[in-house]
């Protein structure tokens, strides 16, 4: 069963609906977690799904939900499609709004072009994916599967030292007239579609990404600790410079492990130097480290590797090293990734299958029930972005997948081969 | 003629005064340029100075001088002795105000031991030697020789945004007392004691060091252009990642410049990195050079080298070179060498030659006259720091070396070989 197909202008006018909340000068949108900006889209998104008779609900964790209910009510558990609302300090118009409205979109075809549902689907906007306010990000999507206890979440302050805890409470209580649950319940299936944040689907003229996995990531923060002296004075044999060592170190991880394949990602993006002044050898330097690659094994390999090359080569700095992150890569639903690949070989979209080398909130919905994302192309591979873009073809293509996915879902009464990770979750009443 | 000498006691109890002046929780002293600090340091210095019959007088730019008259009157240019009052923000209790004080006792010594003198010696205390608060520092000196236009001084701000204009008329109008007149008159010697900011007096178990020149020095300030790109997207071979292209500059100028051989002194002490965020690659990385050689000509070759080996491998970003500082090395008057040492020998004090590593106003008045410096020791060579130290018998010997040059430079009509420098400048009437 194929159903015509989404309202594709109607999803488009509102994304450019959506970009005017928290509109930036350079065409772009600054819209970050549990802010106005943020309450203004709920409020907005609420409305819309309420002209299709979705009802919204939302939970402790600032995850807000639209429900299309099935005829099974809370028998089965329900479909959960959708992304975020937040954005970078200086984002684009497409990284996470995009699979909300398109998710809103979905509800509301199935509404007017499929009557009979089995069960409930629900779209979803997941608190804080990008952690740019409250780091690190993704705080809803981890609160809701229990990755992350919802109480440690809380302390997280922002940059004028805001707990999200306070501003969650504000947000909750902005929203009192919605029904509010705690976070999690047991999930059927979660689909998520996005921009692909990489080249590939541009550069080959594809329209559909079917979405392996996420890669694997390490982050560290590393301290060279060496001893402040003066420039002028202090002869360079006796000198325990860490802003000297630190380069030395850098040098050699660009090249050992940088260059290690084709598939890793190094960056060294932040650095602190004390006390940072022209003519005072430095004393520390404190820099951050963020490794990915799609192989576990050698992101594991390439993880020993650069802390052995570091204590090896920090004479005369003594060198610290705090790993912060381990996410090991995950592969998506198999399942779920040939229904996507299905709809678009069945509507005629070109598509492949692809890594995320992003992290995404379904990346912790993957350890809570079957998870699969789409992706769509985005101009020049560009995200985070005030100049991010997205072809309306595009756009309505990946909402129309998500459409077939959802359809799929409903109309088997099991999917072959569909996972079923969770363990005995509560039920959505 | 020796003088039996100068009151160490009385110096070394006003050394410990002074340093109640801004002190530190830490022992150390923060008595930044033109603060209320330095406004109260002025004044005591005023009045134990009036003690002696010595009168002061102020010039446009901030210095601070104390005049004991000789018999000559303005007939002849006066001998000038003396540094600065002003410190780091952490810094310790000898650096500068030693020389002022030793300069102030070396008055108070004539007035009482010598009713004789032909010229007037004045005593000094230039403004903003530091340049922690604003800077570049040395601005008094530079002001008082011509280096440096007064109205180009005025402009610079501190951190809060206040200017040294504004600083300055606020401190000069606190001694509208005091007279005052343009910066600039011809000054027949300048002779300036201060801690050695190194470790070689100390390590030689020597008193006095007669310092022979200040090393060159050259200062840059650097631009690594890259471009921004998302850590977990951007593949390596498609970035142009500012720091992994600095990290791999500084290396290799840390090897080939700061490796040149055992005088040289190399020095990266500031980054900036931006945007500075631990998942993106910088886009731009701003760094400082402190280049520090006493041969002129090797200073000159490491600077062109540094240059192209930076355009050589900044590939894939492109790097600007700001060339900061030049200041190469100078080398103090031979006669007044010659008085230093001798007076040194005398008296019984072990001393040696040096270069001094660190700049000092001495480096501009050498432009402007005859000019040299005494060094004492300071413990480990340390200075710049709350735990600065210098041992009380090293301070009464510098002053002591200081007397013996002054009262030399005043009974000899012409010291053999003195150099003139000053092109007709201003008497002081």
């Amino acid at each position: 069963m194929t159903l015509p197909g989404v309202e594709g202008g109607r999803l488009w006018r509102r994304l450019m609906e959506m970009a005017e909340i928290g509109a930036t000068p350079g065409g772009g949108v600054d819209r970050q977690a549990l802010s106005e900006e943020e309450w203004h889209a709920w409020r907005k998104l609420i409305d819309w799904a309420a002209e299709s008779g979705v009802q919204p609900f939302i939970d402790d964790a600032g995850n807000l939900f639209l429900r299309l209910r099935g005829e099974a009510g809370g028998e089965l558990a329900p479909i959960l499609i959708g992304s975020h609302l937040d954005s970078q300090p200086r984002g684009g118009r497409f990284d996470g709004v995009y699979g909300v409205l398109a998710a809103v979109e979905v509800l509301e075809t199935l509404s007017s072009q499929m009557p009979k549902r089995s069960r409930d689907v629900i779209a979803v906007a997941w608190m804080n994916e990008e952690g740019s306010r409250f780091a690190p990000g993704m705080m809803g999507s981890e609160a809701f599967v229990g990755a992350r206890g919802l109480e440690e979440i809380r302390q997280v302050r922002d940059a004028t030292g805001i707990s999200v805890g306070a501003a969650l409470d504000e947000q909750l209580a902005a929203f009192s007239d919605v029904p509010r649950i705690a976070p999690g319940f047991a999930v059927h299936a979660y689909v998520e579609p996005h921009i692909e944040q990489g080249p590939l689907l541009e550069r080959e003229r594809l329209t559909i990404g079917t979405v392996t996995g996420i890669q694997g990531k390490r982050t560290y923060r590393i301290s060279v600790l060496g001893e402040q002296g003066h420039a002028g004075t202090q002869v360079m044999r006796e000198r325990r410079d860490a802003l000297a060592v630190f380069t030395r170190l850098a040098s050699l991880l660009h090249e050992e492990i940088g260059g290690y394949d084709a598939e890793v990602k190094f960056t060294i993006g932040w650095i602190l130097v004390e006390p940072n002044a022209p003519s005072v050898v430095p004393e520390r330097v404190t820099f951050s480290i963020d490794l990915r690659h799609p192989c576990n094994r050698t992101l594991a390999l390439l993880g020993a590797r650069l802390v052995a090359l570091m204590k090896d080569a920090a004479s005369p700095c003594a060198v610290s090293v705090e790993p912060l992150v381990d996410a090991p890569s995950n592969v998506f639903d198999p399942a779920l990734q040939q229904l996507i690949a299905a709809s678009a070989a069945r509507r005629g979209y070109p598509s492949t299958c692809l890594l995320s080398a992003a992290g995404h909130d379904a990346r912790h919905l993957a350890k809570h029930c079957p998870a699969a994302m789409i992706f769509i192309p985005c101009r020049d591979g560009v995200s985070h972005a005030e100049h991010e873009w997205a072809e309306p073809e595009h756009v309505t293509a990946g909402a129309n997948v998500l459409l077939d996915t959802v359809v799929a879902l409903l109309t088997s009464p099991e999917v072959a081969g569909l996972s079923n990770v969770t363990a005995n979750p509560r039920s959505l009443s």
